[in-house]
Order: structure tokens, then C-alpha cells, then sequence
């Protein structure tokens, strides 16, 4: 099975960013720890991070090409308004999971709406990088 | 590990209720996979399903004079203002994990939002039965 | 034909509760009423009261194991917070007709929305006691 | 008892508008129903179509000169923002009660807040053309 | 004088539940320091604690008919939201007062508004225990 | 100098419309008491009442043909929504006074919006029948 | 093809009003560059204009009747309230294209909204009097 | 008859203050046509004016002591947010007129609102330093 | 212990001002019977009026000055908006009660919202003039 | 004369993308239909499409440079949050037309508001790639 | 060059007032630093603070008298709501620049809006005492 | 001292763009200005301009790996809507000043939010180019 893990602006900087929010791991550490899953369950991985938007969205669409055949993304700032990005994951016919590190509903207001969600079956917050593995096994059961 | 299972109103009636979104499977079917994955993991587990508010608030408290170490609670149309079961949830010092069958951003606006999620490590929403499965894994993962 | 008519919150008080606007019969004297219209029409009445959401809850659900086939109910101060109890007259496949003894419209703000009202076939408001009769001729008359 | 049945807007157009949501029942065959039952009960029914705002107000007052008792009205697409209507009904001091063939809670959200209903004893809502013969009763029993 | 003591859900779980913002004091000990202050000023006193609100409802009638000529209530959670107890202590004719531990202006939004307020004669909020003692002394002082 | 005085919805019922809120005099009583004032000051007045939106334009329009010089206008309920008066009156280059029998402020929420009035050069409000005539001294004091 | 032009209040006094927004050309100039148009392209074209929203409806209702196939409305200040015009053009099953002759979107707030418009199969707005001709080629190219 | 002109903050830069919209005349001749017109009419008017919140007060409140019978004030800038004006309006028992130089509805949003109108029996507004003279009318015309 | 009690706008005018919301003692009865009590309970009160929220502020800051210990105030109409009070109560260190007569969750909404209450310890409404005893009690219980 | 044509967002992937909504039409198609239209009309068309906000803004001002004489721009999801876009299309001295496929006002609230039609002279919508043709005739009848 | 710095309420408790937002430096010190520098550009600076709105409303009209050439204004919490201080502003024709010593952006949500600000020719905010500095130069720099 | 100055979208149109409200230097002209206060400052300059948010957010993160000092950025039309930029300003811990060239308070509504302010120690608003040099100096005075 074919997957791909989306990583929205500054999540390159984890480890580096607020600690104090989103913990000191790395997301070089995250990638290999969901690379170690991928191998144990027998996933194709690829891993795409960008702090464009519009990278973003080539990306999801370069994913339909590839016949990747399912999104875990954690679209970070733009999750909050990024109605493109939304459209990017409704027009390909990938099932999508969206993942966030921190528990958006403990945050600032603008965190506690998701224009991205409704384009995903489902929304996994508040664990971490956690977040991601569980989002990868969301995948995994649900296809 | 000691871990309570709450399920908040209408859920006893899945299988019954509005099948399309909601799935065909009972929650005696939900509670016997959840059990054979916690025999599997080791966990000793608690099933609790209650259509009233204080009994939910009750059942909590109870966790906590059973030194239950954690909770994976679908507080159900509760979600969306019970801030008693907000309440609940931060006077017991329980690690909790909020889940939902459906997509909540999918559906009527009031399910947007959650009062009970900012009480709780994290949500996870959208994966039908599974999504108690990833609440549970969430709980180990975290621990 | 097996009605249930269910009364929400302080619907017990019916008498004593502020007469001016309520009037000043008790539910008694009303149930009595629809027993005697019941009786009348063939019907077959059950009456509950609760002051309870989840009680009320439980009642619709058992509604639905004793095959009731309409419901006439009054989700008094409810109506106008409990997702539970829409979800609940959503669960069941029951036609139900919300009823209330005022005019919802002329009064406190909050009495204005009705989040069950979407859950039912109808709303009948403002008659006093007669809106509970005009509920049952609605039910006969849409089946 | 002389009574009037006022049809806002669109109404004159019931069996060609949208019959999935107004069903297929011409305004002629409602008004001949109403005939029935208003012989039945005694009543001296007039009805009154129109889709001009001002002929409704202009129709209103000649009720309280011609010695109207009941009104049912159903104001359709101006209930949701005739101040004028409203200031009609309250002008004349004649009982009305607004009706509505579907449930206004189950659709678009401007339908749901009706500006006449508070100058109305009360509304009915929901039961296709027997809101209107429920609206008559709901006169007659609150005289 | 009799006077009912009503604490809402989780005030029983004062002293466990976050201290930092509700003191370290027990309910009991609570209503050990009233039932010494009602001794002294010979009031007949009752205790109350449910998380329910349909038993808060259930007693706040029963305060009816047992005659009861004052209530001091602290609604917790359910004074935002609850507009069942709201109507209930509508439909009793005893002044009551409405009671909160902490400052409610200066914390989460949600709680700065009382839907129970304004159907009390008035509000003390922000002296820990001590507001139940002027709940006492205002309803001594206003009878 | 020619003036309009039009009067909106439901003016023509004054002396019967709620006299609590608008007196006992009758529109004719109140426009005798205009004409003996226009004689007085040699103005030249037309009188027009409507219950009709379109009517009112209509007439606004006629106004403009007619080379009247000033309008005193009460749009009464259409104050509050009538953006297609607003327009009529901006169309046509001739100053116009907004007046209200009532103090629109003191009254329902929706009466303290007014649309039309930012058409006008003022507004007066609040003094029974004798905001008509303070509205055509405005007209003759700013000319 | 036979189509309908309809215009709504006030567009009868182009070129007296405001004419720094609605430009200098009369309402015939505009219809008689649709005639010729509608000549050169076979297109049978019935025009009205009404300042009353019920006249509106009652033409609306009557192009039904009429079998017209096609309707270009510009529904004027009545686009931002009348949901009545909304009603009456769902009511019917002719496709129809809003028009404006100003761009809505740089005026004042309320002109922003177009309650109508999801009535219709499109909307186009900004180009003066040839808002109508691009309406009328919209309707041929897409029936 | 003994009547108080009050002049809120910053009326007393009138003619230095943006005069296209508040016009060219100072206060000193405002006040001085107000004078001859008092003479006339055998009035005896007082002037105030103050930038402070609390003088305005103070004022009002001499107004009760000095027995005087009526009040045209124009709250400039405080009739948008100054309760306690309000409050001091409803505290002396003074017929009040609120008066204002330029139209309110035609200027920022924040000028629509008076919050304390509803505390005078009237309003008037846009007619210049006309304005107030029609305030005097007004208080004349109603005792 | 040194205390300060400060009245906000208007309550000079207690017992003129429409008593029957505020009752009819004045000013000096309620600070006569608070002196009462300070004697009683050995307090060193000082008593304040102020029209003006500056002088309100002015005062705040000379209880700093003056080693108050404590302030019971009464912001009146300036609890609605005036932040400079709340900002100056938040200057000085002094454990402050806001007090109020009526019960202000039962009037205007725009009497529900306390911007003042957040920089005090808490707040005590609707008991008259006793709100100010329970005021100073409050004090004394918390220090 | 010289016309550019925006694609927004996710219109590379018309075809794939929710045809129901968009159409089973290509981006190709729909370009080489204008490109003919552009032969006839002697227009010199450029296309340029981009999931990118950046991008599509360095292509507006590339317009600039070019000396461009319209702009035909589908802004796709951007409509609704690009103020950046907005700025380019002000910063830029082309007439620009909004164009988009669907009528907006039919789907879900947030593509009600367009952000950068204010910024255009005008909006053509919901005559899928119809509405690209009628945006060039816009330009051309306008110009 | 004559140029005003105001000082608005509270200020004059700098050093005392909340010193983890606001710093420990007195007014006096922040003066004198601002004396100095104005020395150094041959600056002919006057200083005011005040605690009534009032008062500084006087002091920008003496500014006007006394031809002050610009004006460093921090009005403290009345630039969150005092219209009145806005409107002395437009008065005056002096250039003003609105001063914060904290990032208003960083706080209650009250301080986010400036009502101020629109009357004023820029805002600086958020770097301590060194905020009126830099409102100095930026009124050398524009003048 | 290593600084970094940013530019967001549109500003390598200034002197082209809208020159009544952004001026006519260029950007050019402003960042050589820059360049001459930079030398005399002994401060190591960068200048950094792009259309694309993920371009800045790269751009500040670049900013962070170089050991740059400080950051004066005007983030354009971004600052409105651009949560990832205010994610990638407290990504990175150098200390930003936000700047704009025209005072954001007298725009549209929508330009009077920052949701990047908030990240940044502070704003300075208003002052054209000047805004930058002050920005600079503020960077200077807060190190």
C-alpha cells in the first residue's frame, strides 16, 4: 500500500519551535519512525514537507498521479484556512487522514476550526508525533 | 494498565440508529473487539454506556476511586455542551481520548464543535468502530 | 394506533408553575383529557414525564422496543439545548410532533430556537394544553 | 364563526413548485378540504391567494372590517421578514395562527425564524396541507 | 427558616478537583462550617449534591413541597447552560441564590454568562467556601 | 412649496392599531392637522398612504414627476428591511424626512435598524402625530 | 427560444438616478439594444419592469404559464430580502440568470448579499447595461 | 417654561471642527438663535456644555434640583457607549429630546447606535444646528 | 482594617432614581448603615461618590496612597464599559468586591456584562442595599 | 488587444475533479475553446494556471509589465481569502473579470464571499467554462 | 517645533501598576528620557496625564489654541472605546501619533480594537517606554 | 547587529501600486534609504521581497540558520489571514517589528486584524516608508 505523509509549513522546524508546544523530536525522528512502521506493515512511504501552499497542492495532486493510495497530512497553519488545500484533497480521490501534534481545542481560537477536516475521513489531534502512526493505522483500517 | 471505555447517549442504539452515518454494527459488537484487542494487549477493561448526562459525570468520578488510568470517551451529542462532562473530565487527573464514529466537520454545524475535547489529551474522529481502537493505541502510545 | 406522549422538564408543576403564562390546569387534568380523546379515537396512550434528559432518552429508545408507532413530546426547557434528545428522535424511526403550551415565539430569546424540532415531522405552539390534542390529530392525520 | 384563510406567495403554484418539498396537492384541493371541514364545523370560511405583501396587509384589515373571528395564515416566504405582515396582525385584534406545510426546522436557515409567528396566538408546522385544517382547530378550540 | 443547600455536578469532588482553582477544602467540610453558621442562627438546613440535573430539578420541587423558604444554589457547570433549572427554580415560588467558588469573570469565556441568574433574586461569586455563607446571610438579610 | 406626506404599512389603522404604542388619533385627524398647518404656512400638500412596497415607490416616483420639493415619509414597518425604498428615494433628487410616531428605540430590537433613513437628510422620532409636523418644519427650515 | 427581461424596482429611472452608478442610459435604450440583439439572434423577448415584488412574482408565475424557456433578471434591492422572488423563481422550472449593473461587491455591505441568486443557474455583475446582453448569451449558451 | 440645552464633547469646537460635516457656525451662535427663540416663545433656557462624562451628569442632575422641565441635549461622541448618561436621564424624571447636527444613519457604523435615546422620548437628527431648535419644538409641542 | 466604599454614577440620586428597580433609601441611609456596621466590626470605612470616572480612578489611586485594605465598589453604569476602571482596580493591589443592587442578569443586556468584575475578587448583585454589607463581609472573610 | 487567462487552485484537475460539480470538461478543452474564440475576436490570448497564490500573483504583475489590456480570472479557491490577490489585481491597472464554473451562491457558505471581486469590474458565475467565454466578452463590450 | 505628549489613564501608576507588563519605570523617568531627547532636536515638549476623559479632550483643544504642531498620545484604556477622545482628534487639526508601551496584539481581546487609532496619523505599539520615543521621530520624520 | 528586512506580497509594485495610498517611492528607493541608516548604524542589512507566503515563511526560517538578530517585516496582505507566517515568526526566536506603510486603522475593516502582530514584539503603522527606518530603530532601542 501506498502512502504518502504530508507535512504543512514549520513542521520542518520541530525541535526547534516552541518546544514547550510541540516537544523536542525532530522531524527527521518522526520520519524514521514512521519509515521503521512502514517497513514492519510492508507500506510504500514518501514524505513531502513544504511551507508553500501551493507546493502543498501539487504534491496531493502528484500523489493521484503516482496512484499513491493514502494522505496522512498534518497541514499545520493552513489547516485554519486553506479552503485550496481542502479543494487539492477533494479533487483527488485519495482517503486522507489529517493529523495535528497538539490538542487544537486547548489553543488559541483560530486552531479550533479545521477547513481541511471535511475533506478527510477522519481527524486525529493532540498525541504528538503519535499522531501520525495512529493516522497511518487509521489507513490501515479503514481501507 | 486500567482502562474505561465510556459511550455517551443513543450509542446502545447503533445498529438502529440512522445506519448511513452511524454504521450497522452494535455496540456489543464495538465492545467485543475492544475487548479481544485489550486481552491482547494486556489491558483490563471497563465498558460503561449511559443516555444521562450525571451518570456519565458518575461513572468518571468512579474511575477515579477505581484508579482507572485512563478513559477513551465518545460523549456523543454530549460533545457539543455537556461542560459538566468537561467538568468531570478535569477533576479526575485521568489521561482521557475523545472519539467519534463519524466526521464531525462533516456533518451539521453544531457538531463542529467540541466542549468536552479541550478537557481530554486528544481527539480522534471520522474511523467508525476503529476510532475507539486508535483511542486506546492513542492511550498506550502516550502513557 | 400506540402513542406515547412525553413531557419534559417541570412539566410536573403544570398548576403551580407560573400560572400567567402556563395556565393553571395540571398535567393530570391533561392527561386525562388526551386519555378521554384517546379513548374516543382507538388510541392506545402511554404518558411519561421526566425531569431527567437521559430518562427521557431512555423512554424514546424504549419507545422504539415496544413498538410505539408516534410520539407527541414536549422537550420543554430542553428543546432548546438537547442534541441527546435529537439524536434520540432521530434514532428511533418513530414520527414524533413537538408540542408546546406557549407561543415559543413572544417570549425569552433562547425560547426561540428549537434543536429537536428538526428531529420530528412537525412543531404545534401556543395553544396551551390543546397543542398536545392537535399533536395526536397530527399524527393520525399524516400516518 | 367566520374565519379566514390567508396563502402568501408561491402559494397559488402548490403541485407545480418543487413537490418533492410541497407535495402535489393544488391550493384548490386544500381549499376544498377546508371547504368540507368548515361545513362540517359550521364555519363561514373565506380564502384569500396573494403574492403582493401589501394585498396581504390590505387583506387583513378588511377582515377586522368584514368582522373576521380566526385567521390562518400562512405568509410563507414573507414569515421569514414582513415586519409589515406582522404589524397587520397585530393592528387588527383578530386570533391567527401561521401555519406551514413543511417543517421550517429541517431546511434552509433563514426558514427558520418567522417575524409573524409573535403576532400570531401560536403556529403549526410540518403536516403538509393538514396544517391548515389543524390551524382551523387550534381556532376552535382556543376561542 | 429552612433553607436547602443545592451543589451541582462535581462539587463533590472539591478538594481532588483542581485545587489551584477551587481551594482544598472538601464538600464536607463544606457543609460542616454552614450547618455550625445555621446553628447559630438557628436555621434548619439541608444538603444537596447531585451531578444529574434532572435530580437537582427533582429536588429543587421537592424544596417546593417540603416548604422550604430559602435556596442557596451553585449550579457549576450547569449554570451555562441548563435552562431546565432555570424553569424549575422559575416554577417554585422560594428565593433562591445563585453561588460560585471562583471569580467566573475571570476565567474560560463559556463561563462568564448564567442562564440560571436571572431566575434568582441574586449572585455571589468569588470567595471560595465563603460564598455559600453569604448566600446564607443574603437570603436572611432580604427575607 | 409642494410637499409629499407619505405614510407606510398599517398607518391607515391608527386609532385601531395597538393605541397603547400609537395613540387614539386617526391618520385622517392627524392629516387634517397637517393641512391646517400647510395652509397656515402656504404649502402646498398631497397626502398617500400605502400598504403596498411597490405603491410607496410608485408614489416616490410620481413625486419626481410631479416636481415635488420636499417628502415627509414614515415608512413604518418598511423602515426596518425596505432596501427597494431606500433606492426610490435616493433615485429621486428630493430632500426627505424620515419620521415615527413611536421612539424606535424604546421598542423590539428590530425597530432600531433603520434602512430608509440613510436616504433622508434626518430623522424624527418619538413624538406621537407631532413628528409629522416637526418633519415638514425641518423640511422648511433647511430648504 | 422565447425569454423573459425582468427588471425590478427603480431600474425604471435609469439615467435619473445616481447616474454616477448606474450611468446615463434610460431603461428603453437598454431594452431596445435587447431587441435588436434578441432580433439578430431569433430570440423572442417579453420585457416588464414592476416597483412591486408581488408584480415581480405574478410575472414570474406567468412566464411559466407563458412557456418561456429562459429569464434575465436584475431583481434590484429586492436581491438582498426577497426571499418571496427566491420562491417564486424555484417555483417555476425556467433557468434564469441574475443580473447587476453595478458590481455588488464594492458597494455598500448589504448589497453583497444576493438572496436570489441561488435561485438561479448564475449570476453576472459589473458591466453596466451589458450585464443584460451577456445574461442573454449566457442562457443560449448553456440550455 | 424652564428647558436646558446640553452641548456634549467637543461641540464646542464647532465651526473649527471638520465643518464639512458639521458645518461653519460656532456654538456661541447656535446657542444665541436658540436664545431668540426661547424669548419668543417665553422660554428660559440654560446652556451647558462639557467634554466630560461627569459634568454632563452633574449637570442632569442639577437639572432635578433646579426643577427644570425639560431637556434637549445632544450626547455627541457618549451617545454611542455612555450608560451612565443614560442612567442619569432615567434618573431625573425630565422630558429629554436627544438632538444631532449631522444625519447618524449616513455615517461610520458606530454612529447608528444611541444608547441613550431610549432614555429621552425622542430623537432628531440631521438638520444642523436646526436640530436643536426642532428639539425645543418638540418638548413644547408634547408637555 | 482600612476600607474604602465607592458609588459609582448616579447612585447620589438613590431614591429619586425609578425606585422600583433601586428602593427607596437614599445614599445616605445605605452609608449610615454601613458606618453602623464598621463600627461594630472595628472598620476604618471611607465613603465615595463620583459622577465621573475619572475622579473614580483618581480615587482608586489615592486608596493606594492611603494603605486601604480593601474596597467595596459599586461601578454602576461604568461596569459595562469603562476598562479605565478596570485597569486602575488592576494598578493598585487592593482586594476589591463589586457590588450592585439589582439583580443585573434579569435587565438590559447590556447590563450582563461586567468589564469591571474580572480585576476584583468577585462580585455580589441583586440584594439592594445589603449587597454593599455582604460586600464588606466578603472582605473580612477573605483577608 | 491583449487578454491573459487565470486559473487559479485545483483547475488542472477539472475532468478529475468532482466532475459533478465541475463537469467532465479538461482544462485543455476549455482553453483551446477560448483560444479559438481569441482567432475569431483577433485576440492575443496567454494562459497560465497555478496552485500557488505567489505564482498567481508574479503572473499579474508579469501582466503589468507585458502591457496586458484584460484579465479574465478564475481565483478558484483563493476567491475566498486571497487579500493578496486582491492587492495585486488594485496594484495593476488592468480591467480584470472574476469568473468561476459553479454558481457560487448554491454551495457551501464560505464560497459566498468573494475577497478579490471587489478588486475586478465585475463577476460572471455558474455557467461552468461558459463563464470564461462570457468573462472575454465582458472585456471586449466594456473596454 | 511644539509638540504635546498625553498621557492617558492609569499611566501615572507606571512602576506600580502590573510591572511584568507594564516595567518598572516611573512616568516621571519616561518623561525626563523624553525631555532629554527633545532637547537634543530642539523640541518644545508639554506634558499632560490625566485620569478623565474629559480633561483630555480639554487638553487637545488647548493644544489647538496653543498651536501645538503634533501630538504623542497614549490613550491608555480609553483608546479601546472613548469616541469622544477620537473625535477631539478629527477637531484638532494636529498631526497625532497613538503610543502603546505593550504589543496590544499579545492581550485581552478588548485591547486588540483602537478606536483611537483611525484619528490619529499612525500607532506605534509594543517596545515599552521606547514607544514614545519612536512617536517622536515618526513626527519628525512625516512632518 | 544582523537584520533582516521582509517584504510581502505586492511591494515590488510601490510606485506603481495605488500611489494615493502607498506613495510614490519605489521599493528600491525605500531599501536604499535603508541601506544609508544601516551603514551609519553599523547594522548588516539583508532585504528580502516575494508574492509567496511559503517564500517568506522559507525565507524567516533562513533567517534563523544565518543568526540574523532581528527581523523588520511588513507582511502585507498577508498579515490578515496568514497563521502560517505568524507560526514560522515564533518558529524561529529572533525579535521581529511588524510595520506598515499606511495606517491600517482608517482602511477596510478587514485590514484591521494582524493575526502576525502577535508574534512579533511589536507594530509601528502609518508613517509610509518611515515606518521601516522607525522599525529599524525600535529593533535598536529594545536589544
Amino acid at each position: 500500500m501506498k502512502i504518502a505523509i504530508i507535512h504543512g509549513p514549520n513542521l520542518n522546524f520541530l525541535g526547534i519551535r516552541e518546544p514547550e508546544i510541540y516537544g523536542s523530536q525532530t522531524l527527521e525522528t518522526i520520519n524514521s519512525i514512521l519509515e521503521d512502521y512502514g517497513k514492519e506493515k510492508n507500506l510504500d512511504l514518501t514524505f513531502f514537507q513544504s511551507n508553500s501552499e501551493g507546493a502543498v497542492i501539487d504534491f496531493i495532486q502528484k500523489c493521484h498521479r503516482d496512484r499513491v493510495e493514502g494522505i496522512v497530512i498534518n497541514p499545520a497553519a493552513y489547516t485554519h484556512y486553506s479552503y485550496a488545500i481542502h479543494d487539492a484533497l477533494k479533487s483527488v480521490d485519495i482517503p486522507a487522514v489529517e493529523v495535528h501534534l497538539s490538542n487544537i481545542n486547548t489553543r488559541e481560537d483560530f486552531r479550533k476550526e479545521s477547513v481541511t477536516a471535511s475533506a478527510c475521513i477522519g481527524q486525529i489531534a493532540g498525541f504528538g508525533s503519535q499522531s501520525y502512526l495512529l493516522g497511518l493505522e487509521a489507513l490501515l483500517m479503514t481501507r
